[in-house]
């Protein structure tokens, strides 16, 4: 496959507010509202089923999967395995966000979810470098940079045939053989919580729009990133930020993200 | 009972200021945050009391209670039967709010709980017809117009004996006898998570300070899309409009409500 | 020690932004996601890891921890017990914030958690009286003044060993034989969910940067009364007083705060 360009971004953004995938997003308490409304300005429909009785079938007909780690518990855990396992067996695409990699108990869980092959795993450095065995931050926050982890985030994309995406200043992704970086955002995402963990639902969104894994991954990170540059501009502080950039990801087009997306 | 007026609905948006009733809410994790800021911007005190140790107890004080099924779990949902059975034995207004149904396992919960027959049953016209034996829609969204439902909203209401509301692009409620229904909103409701959800805890909220549970039903629809309208004057896009939403609920005084509302 | 005086609130306010302490927050569904982002605009790192797997062994490592019991389920008053045993034995600052003490059961895990000697013990009046065996209040509302919870919050600081602040129009914080009132603040604080519970967050994260837990409690005190002076004064309802919150946690200055705290 070649390797996404701004047209394909664009592209992919068109097919997400015509199709409007059904998002199922497995995540924690600190960011559900918040991912849900990222998903719906985006342009796609939330369905946070996270309970272990519907988890799988539900998994079976949503568009996308996100499971999300920040505040794992054992029944949502046991929900999660049965969520990603029906999206494996059933060819719904899912995606990894395993918060805060390097705390013993869910460092086992996420790395026993790899088995089930996510289409895209997101997270910062420190998170992907912790799920290759080396050491992880200090709960979300990353102490490494995204170039650091470049190489674990290639061999994490050999081992599940997906797509890897390393958060931060400049975006790093790759499916092992491809690798794209992009570089919009306003450091404001970091003073917001949970503005890493709607772009892996977003990622699960778009991911259901396009069988190219690295494509989704561009695609969910320029939309978010672009319409954070947007935002920023009208804000004064990360409140402000925070609610235009709802209002950026609904108005934000194919044609602007295109013009304005750094990808190289 | 006589059909609800404009005037009525003032009357009792009066009352819900003088009277700041406490309601509990036990509800889901996506739209707890937002619930309980809807509720304290219109006048209402809110109380998340939702552990299976507590609930039963604190439905027998509290003004009202929403009882949402957006994310059940095992353990919230024993405390959901506690709320509800309680609020049925000693006379507490309740409100049910099937999220999703149609999801066979949550659909079973919900219609356990019709038994306890809730003053008030709020959903869209896919989770109205999956209560009543239709198939339902994906996740939260509705595939089918409230004017569809209404048949089976009526059907509903004789069930419990109390009213039954679907929202929709037009609110279309009814208690078996008399039918109301109300045409303000914007499109920005469906674009901001839990819009829905935070009308079912005001509607439990109205209903502590009116009898009449077709009232209490419209009241809180008045009041939440009459406020949306104003909102989306103010707004540019969902997350705008959601903060301008909260400002517009506490900002309503009854005689605005009243000349403002569409009401046949 | 001294009684803090502003020059102190400010050195405690450049030592929360110098060191971006980690606090660990155990809370509600209700207020996770604002609390991170009070946390995240006032200079501190939260981290909400609330399970029982792992919550007592990151309370060894966090600067601060924060033990809420808005909404307590089985499986999470576990953590709450782990990570605050883990705090008293490792010698981490901890805050209990006895949420809607009163009701039964979540009464006695508050008295219970009071044996791990809290840090810093926040609540409203009805909630410290409750603790300290008088009537509770109904739900999160307080039905007592912070002046007439005094003599309480004295004896609990006595049992505890550290601070307790008791949250009112004007605040009354005491470890026992100091007392310190704050006057800032405004009414849309009450119409905002989880500002006082964001405030024992904050407590949190200033007890990781001082040994003075008095002076933690006033500087977390200020920093938030402060802001939200500022705040109202541009807010036109208490919608956008939460977002204006969140831009004035970020911007104020330790001068600005030193200026502006109403402090006896």
């Amino acid at each position: 496959m070649t390797t996404p360009r701004p047209a394909d971004l664009g592209a992919a953004m068109t097919a997400l507010r015509d199709r409007q995938p059904l998002t199922q997003c497995l995540t924690n308490i600190v960011v559900a509202p918040w991912t849900a409304n990222v998903l719906l300005a985006a342009g796609a429909a939330p369905a946070m089923v996270d309970n272990s009785h519907e988890a799988g079938a539900f998994a079976q007909v949503a568009g996308g999967v996100l499971v999300n780690l920040g505040t794992p518990y054992d029944d949502t855990t046991t929900a999660m395995d049965a969520a990603a396992g029906a999206a494996h067996e059933h060819g719904t695409p899912w995606v990894l966000d395993p918060v805060a990699a390097g705390l013993p108990w869910r460092t086992t869980i996420a790395t026993s979810l790899l088995d089930l092959r996510p289409t895209i795993v997101r997270g910062n450095a420190s998170e992907v470098l912790a799920l290759t065995g080396g050491s992880g931050g200090r709960g979300v926050d990353s102490t490494a940079s995204a170039q650091d982890a470049l190489a674990a985030a290639r061999a994490l994309a050999e081992q599940t045939g997906g797509a890897v995406a390393v958060s931060g200043p400049v975006d790093h992704l790759t499916d092992g053989s491809r690798v794209v970086r992009l570089g919009n955002g306003h450091v404001w995402m970091t003073q917001v919580t949970g503005v890493g963990c709607a772009l892996g639902a977003l990622m699960a969104a778009y991911a259901a729009v396009t069988d190219d894994a690295l494509l989704a991954a561009a695609a969910a990170t320029a939309h978010l990133t672009v319409a954070a540059e947007l935002a920023a501009e009208r804000s004064s502080g990360p409140g402000s930020f925070a609610v235009s950039l709802l209002d950026e990801l609904a108005a934000l087009t194919p044609s602007d993200l295109e013009a304005r997306v750094t990808l190289t």
